[in-house]
């Protein structure tokens, strides 16, 4: 069988140019797609490209008449979407007309589409959005979660690491990978009511637990996973795009002060573009959702072309290594083992109260 | 009357040895310091920069047999050390023996006591702790909470916003800074319940209320105060923290890689020093607690010996333009004026429930 990767062309700030932009390089490296998205607007694009883009590549359009804007008011608002490329794409994998989803759409609308159409994995209440940050030694660090939850009970961080932590293991090879919690000072007593919480949890689990991580160290390789709030994650993360931003600033801003300093600086500049790709999550590709049934691969908003190509190939290797079939038999086993070791009362009755969205 | 300053000698990394250098420096300047802390410790050391302290300095000693670690527990356990070097400070500044307090020690410690020992000005729910940041057009913009305020209810973050808009009009002669909410995302509909409600509260205030404001435009610019809870706070400022060291090493990575590198990034190496310190709140020198009855100035807990002359100075100057009874009057008509606009049972209700810990 064919395997097909959906990806919605509708989404992401330069959609839907850069992300057809995308596809056809995803294409030429023999990746079968269908794209979902205004069938007029992508024919004119994809020919733009290459007039022969039908005899040439495996692309096929589901023509979606709605785009979801990254500006869209509520979760309720979406649902009503239906027409839209999301709903549509992450509807046809729902039934198995494609193999996974890729958009660089609002994550919000993704991740609650995704979470509501597809399924969770059995025991999985809130499904997470990491991604992989650079350390200063070379190393990464799998950060999480990055995505939608803003609002998180202690269980649903404790569901994270746990779900953090077999992706890491089986991406890296490393076998007991350090967790660390995010918190606003190493000491176990820091941090707001739920991180507290969660840090009685991972220190009773089975998870190799290294207790606190300030956010000054995220960069040192003290861990292997961090583990945050969809909130706290994401202010995290534009923190330090921000700040990278800034020092470039400030340096160009001094290469002006002087001949000498310019002239300086323009050989040592190729170093600060490095420096900021390193940190720019827009280049990385894309992120797994972990906890649903079928692979979604969300994409930061702002993809360049090789972004989404990326994305797309990382989502094709997803399928073609049956990956989230054997993360989630995983999940779900270590979800019930943890429910049950935990107090059990208390975690059925969270999980029946808890609605996804 | 002499203005005397009451410094915590033993709060801090590096304490009582660069407080007491930090010391001699403001003292040198004239400042009237009465040090608090172990006796003989701290005239040994007053003695090693200066045998003729005694005579040359208005310097004086309060003994204080405890130190509270940085690593103290929790709270109660904070209480109960009522012979440490903060408790009697701050006792001291209770009783008007002394005018203000600087203190690199646990800040958490030092909030709480400040709190509950020295009281809230009527209406404030909870003090709250700020900094000015540098952004890259040579502006400063001002962020509060990075203090010990973990768990807020929307509430305080709009007291916060309150609180900030009179210290920077103030302190900077803006007539209407412009206030941002720390958020996920700039629409009105991103955040955390709390911070959605906080929108919602500010959007209907007189403040100059500007919107959400994401983590990557910290340094922009685009405001002049940034609100956020402590947690979230405490996680931004030590990212960016966090993020120019990892520049920084990564640089000192690739000059390692070659001759020329080493050599053009010795020339530059001054810059990157100077955005380090620019970064650095531990250069600062000291934050005011906004919120309680008197002048307190928390200094980062590794303040370098200029970083506690500079909080000397910045407090000796509180005091002496009598800032604090002003900028308190003006939060306190203003609480009054916003409980009072607002839904007056609610408001009430809060405050009548809310101990400050």
């Amino acid at each position: 069988m064919m395997v097909t990767i959906a990806v919605d062309a509708m989404g992401g700030d330069n959609a839907p140019d850069v992300v057809v932009s995308g596809v056809i390089k995803a294409a030429q490296k023999g990746v079968s797609i269908c794209l979902f998205g205004q069938e007029q607007r992508l024919v004119s694009l994809l020919s733009s490209f290459d007039l022969e883009w039908k005899t040439k590549y495996a692309i096929t359009i589901v023509h979606c008449p709605d785009v979801i804007g990254m500006e869209e008011i509520s979760v309720r608002h979406i649902f009503k979407q239906k027409m839209s490329s999301v709903y549509i794409a992450i509807d046809h994998l729902k039934q198995k007309k494609v193999a996974a989803v890729v958009s660089a759409g609002n994550s919000t609308a993704i991740h609650a589409m995704a979470t509501c159409i597809i399924e969770r994995v059995a025991g999985v209440l809130r499904p997470a959005l990491g991604t992989f940050l650079p350390t200063v030694y070379g190393g990464r660090v799998y950060c999480l979660d990055l995505g939608a939850n803003t609002d998180c009970k202690p269980i649903y961080l404790e569901q994270f690491a746990y779900m953090a932590d077999i992706y890491v293991r089986e991406l890296t090879g490393i076998l007991r990978p350090r967790v660390g919690l995010l918190s606003n000072g190493h000491e176990p007593y820091k941090g707001s009511s739920v991180v507290k919480d969660v840090f009685k949890r991972l220190k009773n689990s089975s998870l190799n637990f290294v207790g606190n991580i300030e956010a000054r160290d995220i960069f040192q390789g003290h861990t292997d996973i961090i583990v945050c709030d969809g909130f706290v994650g994401n202010i995290m993360l534009k923190t330090a795009q921000g700040t990278v931003k800034a020092v470039t600033q400030i340096i160009a801003q001094e290469a002006k002060a002087s001949y000498l300093s310019r002239f300086l600086l323009g050989i040592t500049g190729g170093l600060f573009k490095k420096i900021k790709s390193r940190f720019d999550y827009a280049n990385v590709g894309g992120a797994l959702l972990l906890g649903v049934k079928e692979p979604v691969v969300i994409a930061h908003g702002s993809s360049t072309s090789e972004a989404i190509e990326n994305a797309i190939l990382f989502a094709h290797e997803v399928v073609l290594c049956q990956y989230i079939k054997k993360f989630n038999q995983t999940v779900q086993a270590t979800m019930q083992k943890v429910s049950i070791a935990l107090d059990a009362s208390n975690s059925i009755h969270a999980q029946s109260q808890d609605h996804p969205l």
